[in-house]
């Protein structure tokens, strides 16, 4: 089986069925592993062929399938990434995410390159994968437990601490249409609701352990490659304090930062709540990083007072403090980072977990909640105490938590009264943290990714307005810099080239972060595989995705009416630089996204041109 | 000036005016470098900005520019390449063509990147550079001599031998509608009629020499791929016949072979004109190839006897042995060779010179040319003498030569009585030796090129119907193979993506016959001029050289209606392996020339979106 895989890959996959208690390997042919790379693109392509339409996302009948790349596992920087996908329980879209972390390399050295986990089991169950043999074992323990007891109480009783573990806390368990799959205590699978799924199958946890890494064809070209990563991840901006070492303060200026629901604009508290107030202050511990990456992008934060924040769950990303801060008007930086702690306690995915309360804040503030509904909280923005707990009736789906634990979109549809106007979301998925008021093409990238409003795969067009900048894209042909709020066909090229560049980094899988163009990625599967491979056919790859992604969400009825801004974006904000710009066009953006359906093979409607199809070999 | 510019580059253009006697050097722009890279791109760039729309294409108005990539000159097989173009006397579209020898490496080191020749000199001149100056000399005495003897005569009186010398004979001078500009004397930028453009201008030759490369910023990287193309050329199949070593008897057996104006079949005498034959003979004197190539392609070849050939001017490549020899029914070897010489030595386009005078024969055949018309000449297929006094005629406008030195279509427009369904061009070009009835993706290429039936910018699909020899195209992620005939949206997609690959070739300008991926071009270019570079660049620039000449043809009143193939190609050959076999299917053409244009960002009638235009930065 394995001997006539190309290397970096195991050349197999673990499906596990849950309803009946089985865990078989299947080989992958190698056509697959070539025209999907791995990744998102694996997640993509199984999805698409074996889920039945219409299916419920919280039924047996999805499935759940963790995927790495062939460059997972190996001794990269920036190469420890694998993607969770499933039917989004939260937009009924397709659904990916990606991690960081060690979960990966461990499942490829276990000898799988991907997992598939159907059915659902009857009683609660974890996946112990060890070197290629895998069983179902009872999770009853376990069953209400939160994240690091889990993984704790897992890596005791199979007697190795070096088990790594894919796993859901309560959120997860009950079924929070946006709850994560957390992989070890912080790193998370974080968009979608993955968590969901996996909780509606009674699973609790993949633990792997392995101790062999498939065979790479050229190993002293991956050296050499690494030796250049190495050298240009010395320094790192992402070294210092993470994603969260954004200049806030400079984005709040500029309008970017989400304040009170992408209401308003000005938020003087963002000197409270910015990363390096979390160095300067007593709370700082250090950073940490993934498998075989130098850069340590990852704070890790502990206090004591007023409540304890346990060093175990790391720290806020720059989206978690926004999406808790911020955009909750929340100035309070030890309140943000004990959300964020329980967001990975409970796997809960912190965008939308901190969305949706800004939605609810938003609503309790114009009376569309009141006390009545929420047992007495005192919804408001900027009050600390309510959302911390908040986040515990969500994760529990107690009370107001219930209703919240739904996500923006369904709350929307169930409180009415014009709110679905202030409803931040895409097809569902809250938006990330980043404004397309200021940058149009993301706002394109929200409006027509396949998972809803994905700021991951996406285009940052403030990072691209100056020449020094926008050098990391020259590879793609973008020589010049485009002001961050054009919409025009130039923009809707840089954006779907970047996009496409970042399905590829899914699906190789690397870090979005790290110094990986294409051509070096293809060089790197090159050297891994043994294939003749280049940098178009990587680009054709990412259009194969997302064209089969976009294949799926029209078997699930969903339509160019879909690909749409909230409301909200189409108006001024009500104070700061914005408060004075016009906001997006709603005809432009239209333009734009229709510029978008030519660029990709897809008709007026959005719908991918059968030529366009068969061309790409989607069977 | 040249301190501002990229590796690689001189960061000059001379502009010769022949009206004024001026030749002036110019600064280009590092980002029309970069836009374009060189070569076939400058050309297009170029004439698309200078060129008014409607002038005649053999008055003063037009221009004719020889262009250089910024890999032209360096130590690298196959970089010895560079591009001439125009607009074509012959197709009123844009011309552009390729050639190989020495020129190139020599016009760089002489200091410039480009020259553009505009106006008309009163009396014949020749242009002379050497090293960074440019004069206009006088030609009269050269004027009207073949090409062996303006090239020495030029080397004694400027005493220098090793001067590298662009020139016409009396084909150019005369304006034989398909002259060429010689490079040397077996080198020839061949297609499109640019000799008749530079014999209007009353420019007998263009001499360079030059002693100073430009700086490249990574020479070592250079080396090194260098070092990777001299191995991966060792052995190379080119070595042996140059593209004569094709199995001719191969190609007719599967019906590729043109016969008698692509009519007929079957070619017994096929095994009489075949390389292998001119090796075996006593023609032979052995193989020469390009600056800086070891794998020396080119065939020289030398007899006395029935007439005699001069070794000086080589021997003939497939194209030339297929449209001198089979397409004229021509089984008569030494003919063959000698009809090549002649057109060395008076600077004709082989394929367009054998495609006349086929379709004269087979006009004479039919009685629609008689023996009147030719002045006693029995112009019939196989008739060796007859094509050889032909060749002569044309090359002087003499007699019936006059009729057929304005090219197939303009004949045929003469002729009329039906002769157009066998006038076998597309827009005025007479088409490359394949026939697309065999290979369709071919007949695709031959009908959307913008300078008419090319085949070097081009799919072979009879190369890419098997594993090993599709790995080449691996790169651009095609991987399976087609069969030849099929015109699907797979072999569009295929088709488009080998034939921007070819242009980027014509850009950087590197031989298409040698190993050099998008991404090893990708690396070279980057390593020259330090640019942060990739493949997918690359095409962005072929998608904007093909939208650029495009726009050029639309403005000169070409339309969708003129990307068509000869009506021959929709019916079956009266013998052979494709008498059987349904010929080209009309409709299944236009559904193939239309998702092209779907593909490059073109509307229905293959006109580019103002999206697409504005989105490459075209203007």
């Amino acid at each position: 089986m394995t001997k006539e895989m190309p290397g970096g890959y195991n050349g197999r996959i673990l499906r596990v069925n849950l309803t009946s208690k089985t865990a078989k390997a299947e080989t992958i042919d190698e056509v697959i592993c070539r025209r999907y790379i791995g990744g998102a693109g694996f997640i993509t392509y199984y999805l698409w062929k074996e889920l039945n339409p219409g299916i419920d996302a919280l039924s047996p009948d999805n499935k759940l399938i963790f995927a790495l790349g062939p460059l997972s596992g190996l001794q990269l920087p920036g190469a420890a990434r694998h993607c969770v996908g499933t039917k989004s329980p939260l937009t009924g879209s397709i659904a990916k995410a990606e991690s960081g972390g060690f979960w990966s390399a461990e499942l490829k050295r276990a000898g799988y390159d991907a997992i598939i986990v159907e059915g659902r089991a009857k009683k609660p169950v974890y996946l112990w994968i060890q070197d290629g043999e895998a069983s179902i074992r009872d999770a009853s323990h376990l069953w209400g437990k939160e994240t690091k007891e889990t993984e704790a109480t897992i890596r005791v009783e199979l007697g190795d601490d070096r088990i790594q573990v894919a796993l859901i806390g309560p959120g997860g368990e009950n079924k929070v249409r946006y709850a994560c799959v957390m992989h070890g205590l912080h790193d998370a699978a974080a968009r979608g609701g993955s968590g969901a799924v996996m909780g509606s199958k009674n699973l609790k946890a993949i633990a792997v352990r392995g101790h062999k890494l498939p065979k790479v064809v050229d190993s002293e070209r991956v050296k050499e490659i690494r030796q250049k990563v190495l050298e240009q991840s010395k320094g790192h901006w992402l070294s210092e304090l993470g994603t969260g070492g954004v200049d806030m303060i400079q984005l709040e200026a500029v309008g970017n930062l989400p304040v009170r629901n992408f209401r308003d604009g000005l938020f003087p508290e963002v000197e409270q709540i910015h990363s390096g107030v979390m160095k300067d202050n007593t709370m700082w511990v250090g950073m940490e990083g993934c498998y075989a990456c130098p850069v340590r992008c990852k704070k890790i934060l502990q206090f004591d007072e007023p409540y304890r924040v346990d060093a175990a769950y790391g720290g806020p990303e720059y989206e978690s403090i926004a999406a808790l801060g911020s955009d909750c008007g929340m100035g309070n930086v030890k309140a943000i980072v004990k959300a964020n702690e329980r967001c990975g306690a409970y796997s809960l995915d912190t965008i939308s977990t901190g969305s949706t309360i800004a939605f609810a804040m938003e609503c309790f503030e114009k009376g569309l909640l009141t006390t009545k509904d929420t047992d007495g909280i005192e919804l408001r923005f900027g009050n600390d105490e309510a959302m911390l707990k908040i986040i515990d009736l969500i994760a529990r789906r107690q009370g107001i938590g219930n209703l919240l634990a739904e996500g923006t979109a369904r709350m929307a549809e169930k409180i009415g009264k014009g709110s679905a106007d202030f409803a931040m979301h895409v097809k569902g998925l809250e938006n990330g943290m980043h404004d397309p008021r200021i940058s149009a093409g993301l706002g394109l990238g929200y409006m027509v990714n396949p998972n809803g409003a994905d700021h991951c795969a996406n285009l940052f067009d403030l990072m691209f307005m100056s020449g020094p900048l926008i050098k990391e894209l020259h590879h793609l042909g973008i020589i010049e810099p485009l002001p961050s709020d054009e919409i025009s066909p130039r923009k809707v090229a840089i954006f779907r080239l970047v996009h496409l560049k970042k399905i590829v980094d899914d699906c190789s899988a690397v870090c979005l972060f790290l110094e990986y163009s294409l051509d070096r990625q293809a060089e790197l599967v090159k050297a891994a595989t043994g294939w003749e491979m280049g940098a178009v056919e990587l680009i054709r790859v990412a259009e194969r995705v997302m064209t089969v992604a976009r294949l799926f969400n029209i078997q699930e009825g969903f339509s160019a009416a879909d690909d749409v801004l909230p409301e909200r974006f189409f108006q001024s904000k009500t104070d700061g630089v914005l408060a004075d710009k016009p906001p997006l066009d709603r005809t432009a953006m239209e333009k734009a996204k229709s510029y978008y359906y030519t660029l990709m093979g897809w008709d007026a409607h959005g719908v991918p041109l059968p030529e366009k199809v068969e061309e790409l070999y989607i069977e």
